[in-house]
């Protein structure tokens, strides 16, 4: 009966829409046709403003992953010297693309839970001024850090380096207006705060880095994001899109403009402190200790007297809510909780109640009911 | 009323069936759970017998390009000898692929129509052994030509280098047995014979490439053949993968798997004998004239003594009908007729008289009836 019954707090994929669905269900066209040229135009009208660019945002076929690797693989040649600021599993992803393109590494690594120190990273670009690029992870997934790239961004700038930004986990959900922030190429996946399935990937790239790449292309062909920025100002692309998917994320961008992306940012906030009160509530430890640092898409929580991966079982198997685990070395010491994209106030009302139940279950000493009612106070106020 | 109503025919992307529309809408589910590597499984068990490899099939999220990109930078290093065969648009970019991953390209090309000579390859190959990676095209879908990968694979091996066969447009419609052949690496997408949406690239890994990529990596992370293959053994992939297509690759696979493989084959035949019978039948001129090279997916029409692109005009605009145009130096002077994937007779006894109503139109001289005729005739004794 509940087989399809899953409520996916996990952070991404998250749940799709049935708008986007029955978008997605549009019939197959050919992509060199003109109805893809406008359903391609309109979907870039609404991507610009999201990503608050001025320059191009290319639709790939690819996840998060790959849009990753589509930022480097045009920034980063071999024997370039990149530094990688990381703050978990997903920084150290990061890294490993730009060693795997042949890149000279150099890494500041934070423990998880741990914001990165912009003033680290001053330090080191004053002192090694062959780095050019450096890497930053936005929403660090692995520990729902939230990292400052506003200011590491500009002490980037002022070094005359770039600055990619994995914001995979973060677009939509946390501000991140990419030419006033001056961030050279963002990349994001569509299975986040989009609400999409994944399969599509997007880069932001700003004027700066696009004449950079002109400059020196990279090494792969199907992630030359000059080639996809030139086509796009004809409407099309380069390779086969993926169309569906395309039909998708203009339904999707449709629904974020009819909300409004300030409001949508708003509700991921309140979403955020709804689920932070309730944990606190609940006496158990947030991994990111403060709010400023703590991300707006998803909220970690450390498990000191249980084991998280079997209370996730409960959760699971008998409420159909799904969390996260910990990732590497935090695994069944946390559990993360999405909480972005198709998710409103009552979902996480939801949650929480569901969470105070497993912990009852568990074994975890809790009065029931406190958490939820620190998350309503959140919201009755909000 | 007809706007959403254009029979495909054009060489990629292909009609999707309701069957695997339907399976895309399925709930998302995370990728990390028991529920996504049972359907993992299940799609690769599946996978094996089409590529006719006991090897790994890799699931990735991109398109054909992607494919082609993936098969190149895990089996091409920068300096690396590469022989490119091309027979037409898409040999050309196969081999800018390589070029940008920092090959040393050697190019044998044919003019657009002609297939490749193996004996060609065998010289080549014979004057410069330093040559260790061949890339060939299958179906060259901007000609129509099916290159004889059979003969050029044993060429290869004899040689003792590796090849990559670009089967976007070719695999499941065509006999491509990659073990059996001798065939390193099988790249395909999605939207072809498949039927599904773009957005999934397929590569077939023989066991000797997967060796030869272990012991000498590439430079691409989100493309690393060897560690899909690793993750595959533990039914999951190294990042998000596209859960939708996926469901969808399910539901075509068992399609395909209910029809039977070599029925599957036999049907593409009888379509583009069908359609090749009607074009003799109608006093056009067939751009590969020796049946043997013809692809069973793609039909290549020449049409010397009027535009082919106001013709496709009239095709679709009066009969919803989309066939493709041709690429590059044969804009204008041909058109494509996709028969791939989920197209059945009756589709091209529809597409075939539609031709002749527009052929008509156009004011090509014909006498209205002796196309379809034919290929009725070719039906019949099928």
């Amino acid at each position: 009966m509940f087989s399809e019954k899953a409520a996916l707090r996990i952070p991404g994929p998250t749940p799709v829409p049935p708008e986007v669905t029955r978008a997605m269900t549009h019939s197959m066209i050919g992509h060199r046709s003109a109805d893809f040229s406008n359903l391609l135009k309109n979907v870039e009208d609404k991507l610009r403003p999201l990503f608050g660019t001025s320059g191009a945002v290319a639709v790939i076929a690819g996840t998060g992953t790959g849009g990753l690797e589509a930022a480097i693989a045009n920034l980063v040649l071999p024997g370039d010297g990149v530094l990688s600021v990381t703050t978990g599993n997903f920084g150290d992803r990061f890294a490993d693309i730009a060693k795997r393109a042949g890149a000279v590494l150099h890494t500041l690594s934070y423990d998880w839970g741990t914001p990165a120190n912009p003033d680290d990273i001053d330090r080191f670009l004053t002192e090694n001024d062959h780095v050019k690029v450096v890497l930053v992870t936005h929403c660090e997934t692995s520990t729902g850090v939230l990292n400052d790239v506003k200011t590491i961004a500009q002490i980037v700038r002022k070094h005359n380096a770039y600055i990619i930004v994995d914001a995979v986990s973060s677009l939509v959900g946390a501000k991140l207006p990419m030419d006033e922030w001056n961030i050279d190429l963002v990349a994001t996946g569509s299975q986040k705060a989009l609400a999409l399935p994944p399969g599509l990937a997007l880069v932001g790239i700003s004027e700066r880095a696009l004449q950079r790449i002109k400059e020196r292309p990279g090494r792969s062909l199907y992630f030359d994001l000059a080639r996809y920025a030139k086509d796009l100002s004809n409407n099309t692309t380069p390779w086969t899109p993926p169309v569906s998917l395309v039909y998708g994320l203009l339904e999707s961008l449709t629904m974020i403009e009819e909300e409004g992306l300030e409001n949508v940012q708003a509700r991921h906030l309140l979403l955020r402190d709804m689920t932070r009160a309730a944990i606190r509530a609940l006496n158990l430890p947030l991994l990111v200790t403060e709010d400023q640092y703590a991300s707006p898409t998803v909220t970690t929580v450390s498990t000191p007297d249980f084991d998280a991966d079997a209370f996730r079982k409960i959760l699971k198997n008998e409420l159909h809510i799904s969390v996260a685990g910990g990732q590497k070395q935090l695994s069944g010491k946390i559990f993360r909780i999405g909480h972005m994209g198709y998710v409103d106030a009552a979902d996480m009302l939801q949650c929480i109640s569901a969470i105070e139940v497993a912990l009852y279950k568990i074994g975890h000493k809790i009065e029931l009911g406190v958490g939820i009612k620190a998350a309503e106070e959140v919201l009755v106020r909000a």
